[in-house]
């Protein structure tokens, strides 16, 4: 068993230098919160920059608040704020509509950029990973069998087939970054070099990166990226998506939801479309204000630290977190399901539990928030922005706790997750 | 002139049974709102409602909130609570999304109803209007171009060249059904009886008639609707939108925009998709939960009246604004474009006027808060849940004495126009 113990875990949090950053957030009295990577804390600003867009913007300036309080340009000053934590570059990204409709977008782009290649007909096949998060391959497969045009999925079960699957026949490589189940983190810069040599796009989804792990879309020269603002960037539940398109790509950038927001001149009305230059055609239609507004809540915080100092502290947590499960509960049948290297690993830890369904809502009933996915899968996600590690040790104690007195017997039937 | 006063319209206001809904909104002193169908005002339970969502339901119970909450079940929630509105059934009624990506669902099912049909070669043209909102004939041309299966566009200028265009080649007719600019309001039953009788299918967009006009889509026998709840129905900045499947159409209604909340089983992760029963089919991704949930405080006003009487306040209100524009303003060159015809009016006034954007800013600039439309229209909207006979006449009034005294030649340099 670890030496470590609950003191030398306090000790950790007297020593962080990101500890201070818990206090942007409202977190509940008597909670641990390990499901940040399902939906992010509340920023301690969010309410109050709700009510300003509600009874200032909304309620007494009205109408004149689509310019007065910049709600038009809201997508692209969202996007620019968030574009240094994905290495993207200014007027590349943004903040608008859901992950799903961004991703047929984003495909949408890469078979039209693949399809004015004159050896287009040889390749017509989407990879991706049969793990992927449901709603990626969802939406391949809908605009796939609505273009009709002979497009394949290809899902792929390991990485060593991922590498394989993709050769000449590839027009898109469609991977999310980190994997929502297992927390496995996939070498972006490797994998999009090798669809790049195989002539083949690459696309990646940063539900589970974003705010998570340091990304460099522009160094690993990504060609598309879609992503999640409610999760580890903390925007609020369901908060609008994001989309990136870089530079080089933006003058082909083309997509069949040609809503007004996207045309170059929106508001002389005319009857037919025209796509503004730049990011913007990445928009469709009218933007929810208040959920978009809060957006910016959660990123101003990143203002205060750097992805590199969270990555630190981020390995540092589930590296804990680990250590102390497979330790202090060595006798019961866990299983690491989150890469133990730390160059393959996210920011959650996923083990297995024959019993895991019940194990976890044990956990929430104590007030240690992880979540459960089949199969048998309890996910413990950690959120280096407001996550102690006196938390980890509480988690881990109480996961412990409820193992060894096999208090998950005591659980209730199984009810609906989400 | 008429001998209509200011006295006589605070006898209407005195006598209005309407009047006391003004109470269930928060208008800012000194303002006469006529832009409520472009962005209606804000009903007193907004902010706490909001708020409820914010602290309580995120802030405090986090992820849980999703079931205990009912997150997940708002878009159903709130469209059946909508329903009523505008003749639709429960379980025919989602909010979700923007009317942008609603159009695109609802023009490719319809697409796809008809392609199922053996005379689907002959049938290849979508009628619209070239003066409908510009989104919906955008959406269109991005969904056809990317099927590139010989559908065209058709914009028709009149209602007798709508009537001739339609068609044994027309699959769908697709129409606004109060025009965003004009206040015009086609016959809904009229119109889908002769498409119908032609063979092809009838899409409305109910984004200047939900909450407006009286609108009863079954009894018209309406294939598809889409519209917008942050009009008439003060859903709030950008709120999400509505679309409409009536049940005679859910089997087989279908759609590219396959996300995992249209799945029979979201929270399976199924690695393909298969779509649910019913309605709910016609959602995509995520939401975003706090616009949407806003949604509701303007829904809920509806249930302490009817849309009967509010038709009857609408065209009332704005047959004054009509009567004391052209009274008393009758020397200077404004022209109605709005219907005098009730039956083909919505609740809007539409007036053209040489300067009418200058003359727009100056009324703006005295708290009477209309909007501008090229070609050279002032729109005035009437909401008969909060206007007063008492602003028609103090707004006309407003109206008349910048024309008088020619105070709209003051006015700065044209500003971009929302």
């Amino acid at each position: 068993m670890t030496t470590i113990d609950r003191h030398h875990c306090l000790n950790l949090d007297a020593q962080d230098a990101l500890a201070g950053l818990r206090q942007e957030f409202d977190l509940p009295d008597g909670v641990i919160y390990l499901d940040g990577n399902s939906l992010g804390a509340m920023p301690k600003s969010s309410a109050s920059r709700a009510q300003q867009v509600i009874r200032q913007e909304w309620g007494t300036d009205l109408i004149k608040s689509w310019n007065s309080a910049g709600w038009f340009d809201l997508p692209s000053r969202l996007g620019n704020l968030l574009a240094p934590l994905i290495g993207a570059r200014q007027n590349e990204v943004v903040v608008t509509d859901s992950t799903s409709i961004n991703l047929f977008k984003a495909i949408a782009a890469a078979l039209h950029i693949q399809a004015s290649h004159p050896a287009s007909a040889e390749r017509k096949v989407i990879v991706t990973e049969r793990s992927n998060f449901p709603t990626d391959i969802y939406m391949a497969e809908g605009l796939t069998r609505w273009l009709d045009r002979g497009y394949q999925l290809r899902l792929v079960d390991t990485p060593e087939e991922l590498h394989k699957a993709i050769d000449k026949h590839t027009a898109l490589v469609m991977l999310t970054h980190v994997n929502y189940r297992s927390g496995y983190l996939h070498d972006m810069t490797a994998i999009t070099a090798h669809a790049h040599a195989q002539g083949a796009l690459m696309l990646w989804d940063l539900a589970h990166s974003a705010g998570a792990v340091p990304v460099q879309l522009n160094d690993a020269k990504a060609d598309f990226a879609v992503g999640c603002t409610y999760k580890y960037l903390n925007g609020g539940p369901g908060s609008p998506a994001f989309i990136w398109v870089p530079t080089r790509h933006q003058e082909v950038f083309s997509h069949p939801l040609s809503g007004w927001w996207g045309h170059a001149k929106p508001f002389e009305m005319q009857p037919s479309f025209s796509g503004t230059p730049g990011i913007r055609r990445a928009l469709c239609g009218t933007q929810p204000i208040v959920s978009l507004a809060m957006v910016e809540s959660g990123l101003e915080i990143f203002g205060k630290t750097t992805m590199a100092a969270l990555r630190t502290k981020s390995l540092a947590l589930t590296d804990l977190f680990i250590e102390l499960v497979e330790s202090r509960c060595a006798s019961h049948p866990l299983q690491l399901v989150t890469p133990r290297e730390q160059e393959r690993r996210g920011s959650q830890v996923s083990f297995t539990h024959p019993h895991g369904y019940a194990v976890m809502q044990s956990l929430i009933a104590r007030g240690i928030i992880g979540d459960y996915r089949e199969p048998a899968i309890m996910r413990f996600g950690f959120t280096p922005l407001y996550t102690r590690f006196s938390d980890v040790w509480d988690a881990a104690e109480g996961l412990r706790d409820i193992l060894d007195s096999k208090a998950y017997s005591l659980s209730g039937e199984r009810n609906e997750v989400t």
